[in-house]
């Protein structure tokens, strides 16, 4: 008898993937798609059932887990930014039992997208060698969102927000805007977009409109340099003071921001070793392992979490 | 047949207490003798067996649990402040078990003092009606510190040391020591000391060294009063960013501040509705409930968990 496969659905603010995964995390297939972000949820929601049922239709699953950009609560988005017009109040599980025509006996479980990255990193990315009993997980693309991860499960919180990480006072922030409203949260600078705006702050070359541009122009740039450095640090410091809140085993970061290089890197431990306590300065900071795989295999995992508390 | 009655030990710098609690919660017996800080850790132990002694002596328990100062792991004392001289390393578990004669079927374990803290106040104090799946205690008093709670269940973290709450960067403290070694974390404006420190660095009376004098003077006096409303905004942001990282239902303040009244209960909660996400904005942040016994009871329920999973 061969061990059950899972569907795994990441519907993203840019991209949605689906894929089917085994009970060892592995990757057997996966499908992916553009996300219609502004053609509203009825479009999301159809191109999401259109990569599922591709799957479906070459294999049996035991579960379906989905991770999906916006706070899901029991099943529904209960809040989104304004990237996914609609996204709010969908219910999840409904949609999909009922678009894949799925038997009812096939449970249908969802999180956050990047609780399911998080998720997908602590069981087969970089947390499964090095002590995956507790994860925090930082995701440094162009915002800056996080995870939390305990004894194998997502700490979801009272209200599925978990791991907003970005939005923490950051005193390396000054009154930099965040992409929540409020000014001063560590997204404001340790972002792509919070990068960006620094090294524009700070004088540097205009035309350069991603983080990708300013990493690159640190090569050879005094004032890109700069930037990622202060960047870099912030994020560091920030992420210190939460090892102190929720002393995890590992610390994982992941995102575009994460390819940015030796000194990125080393100046985000260096923060980290400057805000961390005595005690918790030794904790490892890693890399993904998963990149964009991270968030079907995570979502995959919370069916086979089902399929396994049955057994 | 009678409940099942725990004994619960809370070991803090100032006192030791002991109390028989049963599974309600409730505090049968209660006894209690000072700390003898200075005079290292055979003292402290001493000290703490007279007292658990005291009351074993009246009662048959089926399960012990202690609170103590320090970052407590495995049941030993794995750092301690240098206000414990020689606590470090203590086995907790090992000393009481022997130094009680305790029949080796009876289960002992034992967490920080100001997990047990929070573990009570979660149990059947200001958590026990409102949601208690989830609480974030931040205990205010000279020092600051805190305690998640989930599931019931106190979050000790990797290292035993989750819930430095004082120990993250803060926007207000400047360059304010802490007492960890480091400069402007949110202890060193949040905490007692870091009020009274404010206080004196404004210009105010210098004969207020402690924080109930500076709290005393905000009745007629403008610096205290600023003081006071400073340290209050600087523990509700904090706060307030700690709720987006971790969404808990409940936030329980303790602690001597915690009694400072309305100019700093309405600016700690100004702070927090700034801070956190607006999904989040309406947390309830209450006082705690148990005062002092807080601690013997979380402590107590350490063991009435034991026993619950074996029964």
């Amino acid at each position: 008898m061969s061990l059950p496969v899972c569907l795994g659905v990441d519907i993203g603010g840019s991209k949605i993937a689906a894929a089917l995964v085994d009970g060892d995390g592995r990757l057997l297939r996966r499908t992916q798609a553009p996300t219609p972000a502004r053609e509203g949820a009825r479009q999301i929601l159809r191109a999401t059932i259109d990569c599922a049922q591709s799957l479906l239709d070459r294999a049996e699953v035991a579960a379906i887990g989905i991770g999906a950009a916006g706070v899901i609560k029991d099943g529904r988005v209960s809040a989104a930014t304004d990237l996914l017009p609609g996204w709010t109040g969908v219910r999840l599980i409904d949609e999909l039992t009922r678009g894949l025509r799925l038997d009812p006996r096939i449970p249908v479980r969802a999180i956050n997208d990047v609780h399911a990255h998080g998720l997908g990193e602590a069981w087969v990315g970089a947390g499964a060698g090095a002590g995956s009993d507790s994860i925090l997980l930082a995701a440094v693309g162009t915002g800056l969102g996080g995870c939390l991860v305990r004894d194998g499960q997502v700490v979801t919180g009272a209200h599925g927000a978990a791991g907003h990480i970005g939005h923490v006072p950051s005193v390396d922030a000054g009154d930099a805007p965040c992409s929540c409203g409020a000014r001063g949260h560590l997204e404001a600078i340790a972002s792509g977009y919070g990068l960006v705006r620094l090294y524009h702050d700070l004088g540097g070359d205009q035309s350069a409109t991603d983080a990708r541009a300013v990493v690159r122009a640190a090569a050879d740039d005094d004032l890109a340099r700069q930037a990622v450095h202060r960047s870099a640090m912030a994020l560091g410091r920030g992420l210190g003071g939460m090892i102190n809140i929720v002393d995890p085993s590992t610390v994982i970061i992941s995102g575009g921001l994460s390819a940015a290089g030796r000194l990125w890197w080393q100046t985000v431990r260096g923060g980290v070793a400057e805000s961390a306590l005595p005690l918790l300065r030794d904790v490892e900071v890693l890399p993904a392992a998963l990149g964009d795989d991270a968030g079907v295999i995570g979502a995959a995992r919370l069916g086979h979490a089902v399929v396994d508390s049955r057994a």
